[in-house]
């Protein structure tokens, strides 16, 4: 990719897609954002919204124009429901790579009842399958970079490390002969129904990339930390989002929110899940080398896993508890998961392509400090605890004290498998 | 079940459903079918018919209270696109049992166009969802039984039986270790959008069975052959569907009706391709045996092979042509997949449970005469070809004779992986 590329970033005005948009159009590509800005009405519908002042889209593009000198397109279009305007759109600016980070992509979100638990399983399935069968339409050669998660291999494989996307296994046969090797899409054991849309998705892409030789790329992403890149940093008015809600809010964002209003960093359960995490900075990084390195037509989806280095919530919330001098404390987990689960990763692919990881033990302080600290306050404290539960006899065993005003000070790893 | 119980057959008015809900009735549970008849518009929307005179759905029931003195309730309801009035149905008619046949079931019919794609998609994954979360909702304790695919294993593993849903594996540890034993869901690899659309359903089902207990049974059905029950029989109204187009025809179908009219019956490619077949009748039963034998809550999802017997797609044509007097005709292939492939099934769960297997070669001869032959004049032999193609490079490379008249005597293959 040295050359100038078109690409597309599906759900480029979201937490991922903005940074990757500024940061490929810095890069001297020519980029178009297309979002439908639900992330946006899913603010109002909780009534939450971003610590970080975040602008409308039309003044962010305008911000990037004046201070870059560059164009970034803006297309306002619902990816999954307006299929037309979708492949009207790539026989227009044809572009040779999609970016699709389009989903409802918060787990907690997706599990508070069945409105939630149908729209994000339709919302997700047909924005991806849409561009996928809009692409085959326009007869374009585009490659499709998608974010994935690491939840969708579930957790808790005893002392294995999860491969990248696939699994080497071996059949026994009957007749007590050798057993057949094959290798095979790893086994999935998604956590909520936003991971099993990730699930569902992996499943539309291998059969268009078997069927129709589509390029996919599908990167399995970690949770990510960090708020700002380079780009967002250049004006106030390219400030990247960051979401501490108990709903979109990660299990990392929370803890810096609540350190940084001086309340005990609450841990569910022993806090023994251990979870992959990246830096925003590194995302954006990755999706440049996943872009620079498509499969062919007719291979396989190629399967990165976009993590650098894993940790325990326990350990997370000791380690934000020794920066910034906050407590920590123990409550009960709302989740339907195993207690303590270890998670050992390859990620070599990245990192043989020239990743080169910020480590939490460098990123951390500064986020406290010019992020939770310095919007501090902006933040609506009632809004951090996660009120989502996973079961029936989770909402009917409802510990009295998530109903109460106390548990605003409660932190809770509903975000945690990102 | 050896009480009455109440059962809801969503799909009911189709060729599995009619006559499934029939033998329900007749066992004396309490049957009531939600169809929102899309089955019928798509009839119109492709030209075609059955080539049984197939009533209306108000005659049928008529029909069924008049000749068993039992009352089957309807509701005309769409399952993918009316959540609410899913739920409400389940509320008020609160079933021990519903069994699923409702989604798009045309492998050519779902390859047709991006427009077939996403219909086929949208509607076999919003109808399986919204059965699942509205169930949840619901709180009700109901059991599902879902007609899945034999086509969701995917064909050729080589000389290794196909166990029913679940496969033991081995990986194998990075110290050189014991290899680690494993139990999975069967690696899919469908062949067309409407199975690639049975194994989004097979990970919705293994979430909701996890996450909320739900009790699940899917049968990897193979084709179905025949046409008639003991119910259907017993008056002309009630007679079932039988698709000899190039869509819904299965392959036997459409060999049945080129013998029928004294055509030569057509094969794709070699006729290599083995197929897993069951009688109409014995479908019914299944779905009975499954019904009695559900899964206990927190089980995971129950898979069983439905099917009795395979067959390479030239032995059938052979077996029909020496019925029937009828020559058989080699042609090109327009399905993407290997020329010939072996299939070896376990099915031993419905045999152990007691059911009895009509075979082809007892059952095709009646079918011949008392399905085919005798509504011969009512079929419009223009719609027997199959024109679907699978990908851009078929339809590019089309051979001429896919567009020609001559094209009414070929057959194809393309609704085999039912
Ligand atoms: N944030 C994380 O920690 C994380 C971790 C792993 C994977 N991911 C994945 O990365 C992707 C982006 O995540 P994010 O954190 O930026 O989420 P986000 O919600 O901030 O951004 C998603 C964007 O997509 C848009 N969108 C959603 N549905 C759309 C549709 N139908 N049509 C058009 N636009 C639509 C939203 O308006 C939003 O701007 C998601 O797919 C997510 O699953 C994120
Ligand atoms: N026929 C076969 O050989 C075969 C083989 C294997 C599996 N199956 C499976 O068995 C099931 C039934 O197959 P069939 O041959 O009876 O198909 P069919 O098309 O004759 O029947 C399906 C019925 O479902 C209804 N339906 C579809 N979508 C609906 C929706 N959203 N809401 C309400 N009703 C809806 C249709 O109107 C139709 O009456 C399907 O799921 C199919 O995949 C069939």
């Amino acid at each position: 990719m040295g050359d100038i590329v078109k690409i597309a970033i599906l759900g480029g005005d979201g937490f991922c897609g903005w940074p990757a948009a500024l940061h490929l159009s810095d890069q001297g590509h020519d980029v178009v954002i297309l979002d439908n800005l639900s992330r946006r009405r899913i603010d109002e519908e909780l009534g939450t919204s971003s610590l970080t002042p975040i602008r409308g889209i039309e003044e962010r593009l305008s911000a990037w124009r004046e201070v870059s000198g560059k164009e970034i397109g803006f297309e306002h279009l619902d990816i999954a429901r307006d299929y037309e305007g979708l492949l009207s759109f790539l026989q227009r600016f044809q572009p040779e790579a999609v970016v699709h980070f389009a989903e409802q992509r918060a787990a907690p979100y997706s599990m508070k009842s069945a409105g939630h638990k149908r729209y994000t399983v339709e919302n997700n399935t047909s924005a991806t399958h849409n561009l996928l069968a809009a692409i085959v339409e326009s007869e374009l050669d585009i490659h499709v970079v998608h974010l994935g998660t690491m939840g969708v291999y579930g957790y808790g494989t005893a002392g294995m490390k999860i491969p990248e996307g696939y699994l080497n296994v071996e059949v026994p046969t009957e007749d007590e002969g050798d057993n057949i090797s094959q290798q095979i899409l790893y086994p999935s054991n998604p956590g909520s129904i936003y991971h099993m849309t990730k699930v569902l998705d992996q499943h539309l892409f291998a059969f268009y990339a078997k069927n129709d030789s589509l390029r996919i790329t599908d990167l399995h992403q970690g949770i990510i930390w960090g708020t700002h890149t380079p780009q967002t940093e250049r004006d106030e008015r390219l400030i990247n989002r960051f979401d501490y809600d108990g709903d979109y809010g990660t299990v990392l964002n929370r803890f810096l929110m609540q350190a940084a209003v001086g309340y005990p960093l609450t841990v569910h359960g022993t806090g023994g899940q251990t979870r992959a995490f990246i830096h925003l900075r590194d995302m954006v990084r990755c999706v440049e080398i996943a872009l620079e390195n498509p499969p062919a037509a007719g291979e396989r989806v190629k399967i990165f896993n976009q993590m650098t280095e894993t940790h325990r919530v326990r350990d997370l919330a000791n380690l934000i508890a020794e920066i910034s001098g906050a407590s920590v404390e123990m409550v009960p987990n709302p989740r339907k998961e195993s207690a303590e689960n270890d998670l050992h990763v390859v990620n070599e692919t990245f990192l043989k392509l020239g990743l080169k990881p910020t480590t939490l033990s460098e990123g951390l302080l500064v986020e406290v400090e010019e992020t939770a600290r310095r919007y501090a306050e902006r933040a609506d404290l009632s809004k951090i605890p996660a009120r989502s539960l996973w079961t029936a006899e989770q909402i009917a065993g409802e510990p009295e004290s998530l109903a109460v005003e106390s548990l605003i000070a409660e932190q809770s790893v509903d975000a945690l498998q990102r």
